[in-house]
């Protein structure tokens, strides 16, 4: 089995994951990137991705945050036997095209094989190394009173497609995950020579949690407007149907960018040549203080504040 | 949960490993080595070690083998719910101390929890990257006919320390494994200009399958001096009882190294200086050419070839 996996990775890898050795890598730049990620998606396929996409989309994103060029990944896999082979060879492939269109190359990798009952059929770990072309301190104590947030594109698909494929939920349209790279965005806006100041993407715990992070290691208050969010009316539907807030629900591909005042045109013009943040819009503004770290501002002008949700989030959604 | 999980590592390590956002690393070298593991080794405790050392050790030994000084580690949890808060935190100290004295860091990380009955406690991934500091090709390419084949230490301890507690059997002397990081050594070994060809541990399959691997990529013959391998009593006795050849139980620390005969001698001295291969010994030679990529010539001087086992390998042994 050992050998018919190797086989399989090194047909879509164009290298084999299972070799013993590391990947020696000469890198043009002297700083690096360095994430990882674990992935336990259930279902393992999902309307507009699946756990091989994701994995690489995933941590191609957390290196693209971090203002670096992803181009390096590792791919490990646990295997729950009895997975059929078929099935892995359609995440190795999805995997493979990913990082074809992400730019990066997956360069090593090791497989676990574990008893039937003992995984949930296959669980995957990308590692991933990007190179830094410039001096920003992309951080949330970057981020300024009178900086203005923007948001790479509509939110709540990942999470809702995920829940509507697990529970066979039927909508007029099928919502697809916002699983996507989005590195060259982000790239091209470092290139136009922007001081980006922060920039995270809005996966765990989804849009509004991902804010309230920042505003906290940040020490400061965030006013959004609730009408610039852009919702897909289908994720809307669904949300309002499951008594979940579109707000909290994971993304995927959506990102919130901090940026000067002056810098926010040129940035929104650059975000929106491109297909992955074609639908990037202006939410909000950064506070000089503030009664609590996100307040949202609806049509009427009424503020409410947007907390950490406490109770559990959708599970298994990455 | 998550909450508390975040805090326990961030007492560990010094840094959350469930931080969004990747790790920017300022690296001294332009080549780096890049490498993953997973680990799902059962039980999570054992005799010389438990999964957490194994995970920092693994990952360590994986980048010293190509010659790289192990830097950065990432960290990625996966849970299985109901896993005791206490046995995390056990397994979360060890890995600690095992960076610690591994001389690396654990710069970031990820922790996915999934339902009970889709895990089995915890299953740990780590990555690596580590730079090198030489312009040699470390690699089985770089083995030549005359190199002295050199063994780092006794082999068969780490299987058998995780069989023996997986099976509960008892023997006068509790074999312990050899898991321990041997990048010191190996450091040493290239600090003193010796051209190493080739490094490898001999972990899944144990010693002869690794020499297999190594012989088959360089298209070369290996002779091996069975009575110059040396083996405890106890894990020969363990062996014996029942039905293994401690030749392919898998090693966490025992590594070969191949070196030009003239430098033989200065590496084995090298070796002998550190504590984890203070047993380093000659164990065989490459050959100009051969019947079987590796012969084993007993005391009488009888030569059999030692294949590739074809059979299933201890399984849940990393």
């Amino acid at each position: 089995m050992h050998q018919l996996i190797r086989e399989m990775f090194h047909k879509a890898f164009g290298s084999s994951p299972d070799a013993h050795d590391s990947a020696v890598l000469k890198i043009p730049q002297n700083k690096i990137a360095f994430t990882t990620d674990s992935f336990v998606v259930r279902p393992l396929f999902f309307p507009g991705g699946d756990i091989g996409s994701l994995s690489i989309h995933g941590t191609v994103n957390d290196l693209a945050m971090s203002g670096a060029e992803p181009l390096w990944l590792t791919a490990s896999f646990i295997i729950e036997e009895g997975l059929p082979m078929e099935t892995l060879w359609k995440i190795v492939s999805s995997m493979a095209r990913a990082a074809e269109s992400a730019k990066v190359k997956i360069v090593t990798g090791d497989t676990k094989v574990v008893e039937r009952g003992h995984g949930d059929g296959i669980y995957i770990n990308t590692a991933g190394v990007g190179v830094l072309h410039h001096d920003l301190h992309i951080h949330p104590h970057s981020v300024r009173a009178g900086d203005i947030i923007l948001l790479s594109g509509d939110v709540g698909r990942h999470g809702m497609a995920v829940m509507s494929s697990r529970e066979s939920l039927e909508f007029e349209t099928t919502i697809q995950s916002d699983s996507a790279p989005v590195a060259a965005p982000v790239l091209d806006l470092l290139k136009a020579g922007l001081n980006l100041h922060c920039l995270r993407d809005c996966t765990r715990g989804g849009l509004i949690t991902t804010l309230n992070e920042i505003a906290s290691s940040a020490n400061l208050s965030f006013e959004i407007h609730e009408s610039a969010i852009p919702i897909q009316p289908e994720v809307q539907g669904a949300c309002e149907m499951l008594g979940l807030d579109p707000f909290y629900v994971a993304n995927e591909g959506a990102f919130v960018i901090f940026v000067a005042e002056k810098e926010a045109k040129l940035a929104l013009e650059i975000l929106k040549s491109h297909i992955q943040t074609a639908q990037a819009c202006q939410i909000g503004q950064v506070l000089e203080d503030g009664v609590a770290p996100v307040l949202i501002k609806n049509t009427l002008g009424t503020r409410r504040i947007a907390p950490v949700l406490s109770g559990e989030q959708l599970p298994r959604i990455c």
